[in-house]
């Protein structure tokens, strides 16, 4: 079953808002076993719509339509699907009551252009929208079906999970897609590519590979079709399994979760606790270990030491040791991680001493120089990583590498 | 001049990743006066690629297309493109250095498969990546413009900013649209547009505005068209003073700045320092401000006080008023503020203590409360915010909010 996803709206055009709809309408038919082979997104226009349907049409079975369906002039998709599809219109009474019991709860007048909403095209099959005053409309022609739906994220979620796919589901005999990705850190796309080569050539056929690079960090997805559920996550699983016997130090997690949660999991179940002392990071590693909810029950805090001064006075680091070896140096992070799992008590500091650029780089000691250390109770390691060039990236990638030097001590243990 | 973007990827197919690519560069292209008529994301497919560029060069003049030109297998652009180009292969040199330079900074072995990315068709010009391996690529034919580009969104914006866009001022002697953004926080997008409706319906004819809302901030962007670029000039600079005159307090700079950069240049006039104290923000407003080069001029460093015992062992805050107050009120806030100015040694000391959700709410103190306060020398200030229920903008409106705060002091003085 072939799927196109058509939005609606001149902001789109303009780049004014992000395509958000696009990305969860995808997801959503993709999950149901329906292949989107292609999103379009067009200006609030009579003939960019016509011409739109009559492509995607041609291609796909289902046409997913969102957007214009405003009570304002410049909304015009629910009178060019009438004339698209050559119907008059019949007033819908349950929206027409949907549209007073929203007025009503928020207070305002009604007028004349949103009791106007409740007019629906006599040829389409109405759904009523929960969230708001727009209702959706099912059109079926030559076998396709045509789904248009309000554009405001929340309303348009809400039809398409609890009318629009049981429909499809139920009209359809849906096939099965299954996806999994692999999240890897500490190991860039080529080399990935080259160690799994083999695995990746002897993959079933209804099984796809896909890389997916993110700054330090490739998640691979694994798609499989089929008709058999349980067949689909065996077969899955057991190339899963086979990937973890080639790669197995570079994979953190499954299916979108981030390296912050998986060392969050590791070390509530080990009921340790985490400090950071951080220099060129600047603060991003507690950050991102604070962004995931619930992170007080392993997190303390953080020695944020930008200046050479905070590494002495609040971390107890020698300022001999940094005046003889850099405050970028291996005896330094290590004092950084030892000082600040001393000072706030806790199982474990982690410790980030870098040269994050555009400045402050010498020919010994590049931008993108970083040192990361980690301090147990009766352990501390020490790394030496060359990043590149950016900044912003460097911050990104220092604080990904040092999250998963905890991790790989965490799951060593 | 009209334009499509065509980007290509499974992973925005399936819904996996957010198409942010297609709204930056439908906004760039429009701020060049190119209008954006049709926006594509179709699979990693020969077919499609062929069938979508046959498609958009028939209703534009620029096709921009993003997406599948990395190393590996699954990217299939390069060769395609060729392919419809009817093109050869040549090795572009100064790609093949800039892959060099990459892998030597990185300390990272150089493969086959990378070495590979200096190959571009022959009928293209090469765009050289100044933040990755592959290589654009410009095309033309029959007087249209077809320009490829990584789908990485760093390494594209780079691209389009510093060649692409250039090159098609050039190329079309584009018409003159001057842009100015008024950055403002402090303000709800509703709130600013009642203050600044007369405004608004004076303005000429030829300069248009667009709200731009993100969490915290609202940009008001002014784009003006015509001939001279220096009538122009004065015409926006005079709106943008009226627009001062109503609500002055609310600006925090121009086209883009951040509220951080600012800061940092306030820091930097007055030759004062900052340290951060951050509870429910957890390290975020440091981010921020070391997010900025050359913030170690100013910057010392912050204590991130997660758990109640940093508050009061690091930062010197009473467990009494703790008890007393709670960690989320004003006494323990400015003692935090203060704490941090003291044990650091710096000009300013900015506290934050809330709570982020989606635990830890009360009845008195809701998800979303949070104190922010700063100290000086000889000043001391508190105040109270309540923002929503989602963790993830809580944190960025508060980092925001006691940036402002400190902003506003700093012009006060």
């Amino acid at each position: 079953m072939r799927a196109e996803i058509i939005n609606i709206g001149d902001e789109l055009l303009i780049g004014q808002v992000v395509n958000t709809n696009a990305s969860w309408m995808a997801s959503e038919l993709n999950k149901a076993g329906i292949t989107v082979v292609r999103i379009t997104t067009i200006a609030d226009d009579r003939q960019a719509i016509f011409n739109s349907l009559d492509e995607a049409s041609q291609r796909a079975d289902i046409i997913f339509i969102s957007g214009g369906l405003g009570p304002t002039k410049d909304d015009i998709t629910k009178k060019t699907l009438a004339q698209y599809f050559d119907s008059g219109f019949v007033f819908h009474e349950p929206t027409y009551e949907q549209i007073k019991f929203i007025f009503a709860t928020r207070q305002l007048p009604l007028t004349e252009i949103n009791i106007e909403q409740a007019q629906v095209p006599e040829k389409c099959t109405p759904l009523l929208n929960k969230n708001g005053t727009a209702p959706g409309m099912w059109f079926e022609k030559e076998g396709k079906v045509f789904v248009s739906m309000p554009g405001v994220p929340f309303e348009m979620k809400t039809m398409v999970s609890e009318q629009v796919i049981p429909r499809l589901q139920e009209k359809y005999h849906l096939g099965f897609i299954l996806h999994k990705t692999v999240m890897t850190t500490g190991v860039p796309e080529s080399t990935l590519a080259i160690k799994i080569m083999k695995w990746e050539e002897q993959l079933p056929e209804n099984i796809k590979l896909a890389y997916l690079p993110q700054p330090g960090i490739v998640r691979l997805r694994l798609s499989a079709t089929g008709g058999d559920k349980k067949q689909l996550e065996t077969a899955v699983n057991d190339e899963v399994d086979k990937l973890k016997g080639i790669i197995d130090e570079y994979i953190f997690g499954y299916d979108d979760v981030s390296i912050e949660e998986v060392i969050g999991q590791l070390l509530v179940a080990h009921h340790e606790s985490l400090s950071t002392a951080e220099s060129c990071t600047g603060g991003y590693i507690a950050h991102l270990i604070t962004s995931v909810p619930g992170s007080s029950r392993y997190f303390i805090g953080s020695i944020i030491s930008y200046a050479n001064a905070v590494k002495t006075n609040q971390l107890g680091v020698s300022s001999t040791d940094i005046e003889m070896n850099g405050a970028v140096s291996r005896k330094v992070v290590m004092a950084m991680a030892k000082g600040v799992r001393k000072q706030l008590k806790t199982t474990y500091g982690l410790a980030v001493s870098g040269i994050a650029g555009p400045d402050g780089g010498t020919k010994e000691k590049p931008v993108g120089t970083v040192w990361i250390a980690l301090a147990g109770e009766e352990h501390v390691e020490a790394q030496l990583f060359h990043f590149g060039e950016h900044r912003g990236r460097n911050i990104r990638r220092s604080a990904l590498a040092g999250l998963n030097i905890l991790r790989l001590h965490l799951i060593d243990k």
